[in-house]
Parts: structure tokens; sequence; C-alpha cells
């Protein structure tokens, strides 16, 4: 085993550092942030912090830095109150990694990664045709993390999109079948194989697998 | 493409819609925290929350409920200020989901599940010695989401210890060497297959493959 101290973090050169300690928390999602600026310009950013809050209410929150490139996710996100998670399949995820370099704000990056914009009634922000599942939120808060100045973005799922054969008989969602990705460190992109679904845990219980639709 | 509207989600049993809304994320970490209750019993419990909060300071954040089965680990990370996060891999991924079981406050998930406690000098919190990918963490904030009442418990990293052939020429820790797993919604476990690592993404300039040590 390598052993890292904290004093052996702090000689390390940023870049060294922000690829090993992004490496640590394990595999990320991989998710598409839609916003419009009110004004008809479409922003479009990746981002692997995306991470369920609760079912009910449905919540969903990302973490985002005020000063990053996806500051105009977040300006446009205070505006409208409204924006689309869509996640990233095997199909786009070059496109996908594209939306991080820093495009100008008066540039789409629909436009510039060869994305598609799709709307739907009476919802402000664009989706991703590409993907095979995506919804629209509704802004509840935004929480500062005062210790490294990031924040906690919080939205209320309100409409849902799935391709209908990866919807199971329990609400279980076969992410396998949609060819979503994942992400490790800051750059590593890599697809799935299943091990299996497994029941629920009980004390003094074998676990059993459980098929793709939630049956012992 | 099927269409799940608010309504619809509000007309769902509780069950299906925490399948649902868990898969809609994406994919997710599968850590272990691990904790001492300061008086020699130790917890252990998974987690497909924690997320990567920033670099510099290197924090990790991982969201709890303070009603659930997690509540051990929250009393005890309260009470001793530490913790470590314990990357789950395949050889002991069904023991890992075993933890979600509601075991009791005086009983060791260690012991229940046939996983081994391992101590470093001054942490007074164990490892998983079955783990590839493990660090320890001095608790820095828990903030409360009071939207649902959960919260982000927040811990600055100390101490790494990673198997020495899964760390890159560039600090890139490769997950995969690791047999690191990943989570879809509340029951399903996965490996992974690299697509490709990528160059940082810049305007108006075509990505380009890098090998699994960050090169061009």
């Amino acid at each position: 085993m390598k052993y890292i101290s904290h004093k052996d973090l702090t000689k390390m050169t940023s870049r060294y550092r922000a690829q090993m300690i992004n490496s640590l928390s394990g595999f990320k999602s991989a998710n598409l942030v839609g916003t419009c600026n009110g004004d008809q310009l479409n922003n479009l950013a990746i981002f692997s912090s995306v991470v369920h809050l609760g079912s009910s209410p449905a919540l969903v929150g990302f973490i985002t830095r005020p000063d990053s490139v996806e500051r105009h996710t977040l300006e446009n996100i205070k505006r409208t109150q409204r924006y689309t998670i869509n996640q990233v399949n095997e199909s786009f995820w070059r496109k996908a990694h594209q939306t991080s370099a820093r495009y100008e704000a008066n540039e789409c990056e629909f436009m510039k990664t060869g994305l598609t914009a799709e709307y739907v009634d009476k919802i402000n922000a664009p989706f991703v045709k590409e993907s095979s599942l995506k919804y629209a939120l509704i802004l509840k808060e935004i929480i500062p993390i005062e210790l490294n100045g990031t924040l906690l973005v919080i939205g209320e799922i309100t409409d849902i999109f799935c391709a209908e054969h990866a919807v199971k008989a329990d609400g279980y969602i076969d992410l396998e079948a949609l060819n979503t990705i994942t992400i490790t460190g800051l750059d590593s992109y890599h697809t799935s194989n299943r091990l299996s679904r497994v029941s629920y845990a009980k004390p003094d219980t074998l676990l059993s697998n459980l098929s793709i639709d939630g049956k012992t």
C-alpha cells in the first residue's frame, strides 16, 4: 500500500493533487445540465457531482463553483429557476466532455459541440435530444459551502423522460440498457457491467440476487 | 419515450418512487464509512452519496439522514470527529451491501458481515482491510438540508492508503485496476470498462485520447 500523508498532499502540484483527490470519491455520475439565459441563449455543461438527495420530494443536488466555467449554468438557474439534467450515454460522451471547454457566455455549447437542444412545452430550459434519461427541475435552494466557496444547488424534479424499455416493473431504471456512462477522476469515462441487483439487507439473512425487474 | 409528470410521481407507491428517483442521478460511488463510538465499538455503513467537493483543501462530502440506519455513523462522527471512507471493490461488495441491514447500536457491522477492521496509529476510526483505496477524514462541517431533513457531512482528507499499482504518473488513480464497483438505484452493483481518458477540453480543439498515465 502506498501511504500519502496530509503533508504529502500539501506538497503536490495542484494538477497532481486534483487528479488524485478527484479519484477518491469513487465512480461519479455524468450529466449535462441544460439552462437558458432567459433570452434564448442556451447553456450546457457537464457535471460529475450530481447526487441523489431524496425521493419524496424528489430532490437532486450538484456542486458548482461560483467562478468556474460552470458559472453560466449557475447564473441561468438563478435567473430562470429552471434547468434540465440529462444523463450522458456512450453515443455522445466526447461531445459531453467538450462542453467543459471555456466557451464565452455568448457561445452556445449545443452549437459548439454538435448536441441537439430539445424543447418541451412550458419548460424554459433545453433538454439534450441525444440523452435517453432526462428530467426538468425547479430550483429549491442554493446552499453555500463556505469551507471552499462551492455551492450545493438543489432542485426538485418535475418532469421525467426515459426510454420506455429501461423502466422496470418495480420502478428501477436500467442505466446499463441506456448505455449511461460513468466518470472517474477528471477525465476517464467508463461503461458498466452489472454484477447483480440484490435484496434489501436484513440482519441474519443471506442476500439473494434479484432479477432486473427486482424479483427474487 | 416514457413521460412521468410531477403528478405521476405523487401517485406512485413510495417504494416504486424510491427505486425510480434513485436511478435518476446516474452511477453512484460505493463506499463504506468506518467509525468508532469512542468506546471501542465500531460501526460500518455503506453510502452511495459520497461526493468530491474540492482538492485544495481535500474535501469530501456525503448525505445522511438523522433517523436512518446510518445514524450510528453520524453519532460516532459527531462524537469522535473522525471517520474513514473505504472504496468497495468486487471482492466484498455483498458484504458491503449487508452493512445496510438494521443492526442494533451495540452490534458491530464488521463482525456481522465478516469484514476486517484495520487500525492505523493515531486514527481513532477503523479502516476496512479488504479495501484497496481508503482514507481518513476529520469532520469539518455538518450542513443541514432543511428541504428534506438530510445532512451533508463534510470532512477533510488526512491520510490516504492506496494499492501502489493503481496510482498513475499524473496522480490519477485507476479505479478499474482496483476493481472498485459502482451502484445504480438502490440495489444494483456494477464493474466498469474504460472507454478512454481524454484531454482537457478547449474551445475549437479536438479532444484526444490519453493513456492511463495521462499522456497524449
